[in-house]
């Protein structure tokens, strides 16, 4: 690829840009789900995402079922992010034709334990042969739902509101590093823990619905974190016009991370900036409402939450600040499938 | 691929096979589209088909817009086979690195043109990258909307049934012969309008839409013809559990496909039994409400409709029937990409 070769983003507001508005479509391209109107009570959620063989994943895993879980769960994350309910997905499969049937339906397995983990019906799909291609391509369309009002865009974010993460950020990276770097040194516990994150998140559903329900104006904005901290928290201050800034010793990282960092002499935290597919929640909560706002989701889920920063004037952009002090803008490090 | 791998309908019944019913799915896997109860005054359509690099396109094509539509048309076809109204799209596309940009904003230009025709609103997508990938994929996923108790579906055909098309059958496939056997023999009229039919397919929503509105029993089942006729009345005669009779001088064939046939020295009516990508709308009318369709249909849009044939016991199978009175069984030659 050229230098010229814009990135997945840039590629897409290209594409996207100036498509016709209608009455209909509250939210359309731009947020991690497309919100409609289609006359019920509730609003329709929708999103759609791919995993490429090769590029998101390879046959080299103990368990195909765990590609199909986790190409549903990342679509899954994407509902959370709104704070909705997934609903109904549509599974459409490319297949090489040297896959072998037992492995489609050991990953079409999994597609279905993750579907009924989450009550989601597979209500429709569709199979194509790659011709002379190589790569197994899972690509899902989720439909979801969610309350009038209630749902938590990118956008609606303000100066003063907090930052906060769920859970502890990371550990995917993490774990994908322990598989592309093996070392007989990595305490096996931690490893696997990583490791079991990356393959099969967790999209945080539960939380997503209580976050969306606490009341008008009390989570402001939500974005579920795929492309790293640092990448999905500049789309989130991007679309709310914002800056941020980010208190480093905040940000949760996890035992097992800091075990295996040490062991292979990476610094966490650069793992808990920049690396993708943590599938935690980052959102924002209006000042005065972060006790209330911790209270209720920790009491209901137990999952921990984490104040990791503020919001701030977009002028004064997004940054790390350091124990002493000391400011550096955080520059999103987050993984560009096009680029690479 | 070896001999025992399944082709595309029995890989899909495999995975799908006993997948929980959800009280809100009135029709899941198994038609054109899904049917979901939203809670509005009407019901939400969903359907997504994929168009692959190689398999079923080329870029040597004059208008790259071309793949665009037809990538969107498809799958606006399924909406019409329901006879609903095509809403929201979500394009999800795989890039492969060599491929240039300016290629990829025809595409994407071809498929908003096609969404602007249409009035559907492109709310969502996915880019990613296909690493050592070669192909182009576009899967696309197309919502609707049909009234509550309108929608036509495969299941719905009964015995004594007249089956009819609309339009012309065989035009895409004698279109694509062309394209692969290129011949100065071939009239370039009547061959640019095959290779045009095959390269840019109308969908019919608004004989579609009409069909759907007749009165309850009236169009009883109804499919859209995306695998060539005889697989898909193989398809509609299945899932209403009947038989068929198919009267072979009725199958409709436009002049220039019976041009192209001469000059290829090739049967029409094989195009127009087996070949694919006709997009046209095959149903099924009750007894006596034939020339009530006829005229509707007819009037509101100049649409040419014509009687095929009849519905019969499923235990007398789908037959063809020759003007002698000989009668053979239709056997479905259409196209399966995971067999080829």
């Amino acid at each position: 690829m050229t230098d010229a070769h814009p990135g997945e983003f840039e590629l897409i507001a290209l594409l996207t840009r100036g498509l016709p508005s209608h009455s209909d479509v509250i939210s359309g391209v731009g947020d991690d789900c497309a919100i409609l109107d289609t006359g019920g009570n509730r609003l329709l959620l929708a999103t759609c995402d791919s995993q490429v063989e090769g590029v998101h994943f390879t046959f080299q895993t103990p368990n195909p079922e765990d590609i199909g879980r986790k190409a549903l769960a990342i679509n899954i994350s994407d509902i959370a992010a709104m704070g909705g309910e997934p609903r109904y997905a549509l599974i459409s499969l490319i297949l090489p034709l040297r896959q072998s049937i037992e492995i489609i339906e050991r990953v079409y397995a999994g597609l279905r334990q993750e579907a009924e983990q989450f009550a989601i019906a597979i209500v429709g799909g569709n199979i194509s042969g790659a011709g002379k291609g190589e790569q197994l391509v899972i690509d899902i369309t989720l439909l979801g739902s969610i309350e009038r009002g209630h749902a938590l865009m990118r956008s609606g974010a303000r100066i003063g509101d907090t930052l906060f993460v769920t859970g502890s950020l990371g550990d995917a990276a993490a774990g994908l590093y322990t598989i592309l770097h093996p070392d007989n040194a990595y305490p096996s516990e931690a490893r696997d823990a990583l490791r079991s994150v990356h393959r099969v998140p967790r999209p945080r559903v539960r939380e997503g619905r209580i976050l969306s329900q606490l009341g008008s104006g009390t989570v402001t904005a939500m974005i579920d974190i795929s492309d790293g901290l640092s990448g999905d928290l500049h789309h989130l201050c991007e679309r709310s016009n914002v800056g941020a800034r980010i208190d480093t010793v905040q940000v949760p990282l996890s035992q097992e991370l800091c075990t295996i960092a040490s062991v292979a002499a990476h610094d966490p935290l650069d793992w808990a900036l920049h690396g993708g597919e943590d599938y935690e929640l980052l959102f924002s909560v209006s000042p005065g409402k972060e006790d209330f706002v911790f209270e209720a989701l920790q009491s209901a889920t137990g999952t921990s939450i984490t104040p990791i920063g503020k919001l701030c004037p977009a002028e004064e952009g997004i940054k790390l600040v350091w124990p002493g002090g000391q400011e550096e803008a955080l520059v999103p490090g987050s993984w560009d499938h096009l680029r690479q």
